[in-house]
This record gives structure tokens, C-alpha cells and sequence, in this order.
């Protein structure tokens, strides 16, 4: 079953910036909370339980072959930004970079950590998107190897006006 | 943020049987786990703890009008089965009915509640999926009343090879 968005996620470690990717982001409720899945087996694990921060960086379609090369290697012997040549800018409130050349990035601390599923509770406290970018589809992982990429947008905001939040 | 495909839930309470409309699905790492987001705010959540059983109904960009139509009535004063002409067909293992409309069915026990969070998770213990249907795209929900449908795919299985699952 297809999933949320393929999203990086942006930590920080020791001296060290990290970055990994994931398809398994969930939204809770109408807050600005996530939850996403990892655990020990993951190397930015160790910092996301420590370090509690990171930064949900969201890419698009052009983006594919290297938010998939991120997911096929390690941050134990890898720094990513320099392989991927993606560029970190500092967040305004966590240590983990933004990624310059995603289309959003969201700043997270780590609520809590649910070790029983692997669940990492995060709160968004800062979020920013680039507007001047003409490429704004994501793409959602499959599972099997294939990748969905954003189609045609369907307005049914008439239908929903009682239940959407205010502001949004 | 955008999050993962919307998705129908049919539940089972005393004798009846309901469906509620969400955007929130999360796949735990490569087990047969879900996990959704709902609370005692919705009618459903009375059904999810005390029966622990539901099925994951996927609906396709033809029946968006109906997923929006469900998620905007409560199951408390509404049979949304005759409502919305959808037809329940019983499962192998749950109580909760299949809808026989979606792309695809998934029976799910409810393996644990994570009340702090609102977060049920699931594991699939069953799953079709209707080879036969033209329509195969479904629908992403962006939050603020419109819907991103699926595009094309994109194939990256060969750089993927390592890390995909045998058997998918």
C-alpha cells in the first residue's frame, strides 16, 4: 500500500549533519504534528533520541535519483550533503539544516518516541516553503522499487468548507 | 503537508456497521502494520476499541465525491453504506464489511492504541485487490479541501534492489 510523501529528514549529531530518506510520514490530527517510523536499526536514530530535533525536508520529481541514493547508503560513512551535493542553511529554532534545494522544510522537535512501534513523535515549530520554484511535485513511494508522481489537483473545498480549519 | 492516500475504514459496533473517511495511513518499516490517526472524537474510534477490528478500504479518483461525502456525515445518525450506495461484502477474517466499490481491501486487527497520540495501529491480516478495475488512481489529500490524484510512476527498482523485500 502506497504511503505519504518521500521526505528527508535532516539531522544533527555529534559535529555531524545527516540525512535520510523516508516514505512513512503521518499527519496527527489537525495540529502541526507528525509522526514518522524508524528505529535502532537506522543511524540517524541515535540522533533524532539524542539530539531531539530534525528538519522534514520535502522534495520533488527531479529530486527522484537522489533522495533514492540518500535511502541506499549510511550516515556512518557517508556525509550526504557533500555526496548528494545538497546544500545545508541553518533552521531559525533546531541544529539540523534545511535543505536548500527542497520545495519545504519543515523545523521538528521530538515530542516522543512510541519504542514499541518504532513511532517518532514530532511537533513542527517553524516551517518554510519556496515559492519561486517551478517544480512542486512529490512523489510516494509504492514499496516495491516504483515511485507515484503527483498528478492533477481536485478542488473540493465547497464540500469540506464545514470541517476545514481556519487559516489553512 | 500533503500525507498518505485517503482511505476508507469500515468498522463493526453492536450490530451495525460504518465508515469513516481518513487521510492518515502510516506503513510500520516492511511488517503487514498500519497506523492511523483518530480519538474519541469520532463516532468510529468507539468501534476500533471495543470490536479492535476494521478493514482499510482504498477508493480511486471516481469515487472522491463519495470519500468527501462520508468523511462530512457522522455514523452516530447515518447508515453510510445505504447512503452513499456502497456495498459491504463480508470478510474472511474481520467483522467489519469490504466495500466491494474500492481498489483494494485490507482486514486489520488493531494490534495497539497509543491514546496520547491518538494513534491506532494495525496489523493486516488479509488483502485483495480488484485486478480488474481500470481505475487505479488514488487520491492524496493536501488539508485544505483539495485532493492531488495520482500521476504517472516512475521506475527505480534497479537502484533499489538491495532494499526491497523479497516477495513485493
Amino acid at each position: 500500500m502506497e504511503s505519504g510523501p518521500v521526505v528527508l529528514v535532516s539531522t544533527h549529531h555529534g559535529e555531524r549533519d545527516n540525512i535520510m530518506t523516508i516514505s512513512w510520514t503521518m499527519v496527527l490530527d489537525f495540529t502541526p504534528k507528525f509522526a514518522i517510523t524508524t528505529g535502532e536499526w537506522n543511524y540517524s536514530f541515535a540522533a533524532l533520541r539524542e539530539n531531539k530535533e530534525c528538519v522534514i525536508a520535502i522534495p520533488t520529481v527531479d529530486m527522484l535519483n537522489k533522495v533514492v541514493g540518500i535511502g541506499m547508503c549510511s550516515g556512518a560513512d557517508t556525509d550526504k550533503f557533500a555526496k548528494f551535493k545538497l546544500t545545508p542553511i541553518p533552521g531559525k529554532v533546531v541544529k539540523p539544516p534545511l535543505i536548500k534545494e527542497c520545495l519545504a522544510n519543515i523545523e521538528c522537535k521530538v515530542v516522543d518516541i512510541v519504542k514499541t512501534h518504532n513511532i517518532v513523535v514530532l511537533e513542527a515549530v517553524a516551517a518554510y516553503i519556496d515559492t519561486e520554484r517551478k517544480e512542486k511535485r512529490t512523489v510516494h513511494a509504492v514499496g516495491d522499487g516504483t515511485f507515484i508522481v503527483d498528478g492533477r489537483r481536485i478542488d473540493r473545498r465547497d464540500m469540506m468548507a464545514a470541517k476545514i480549519p481556519k487559516g489553512v
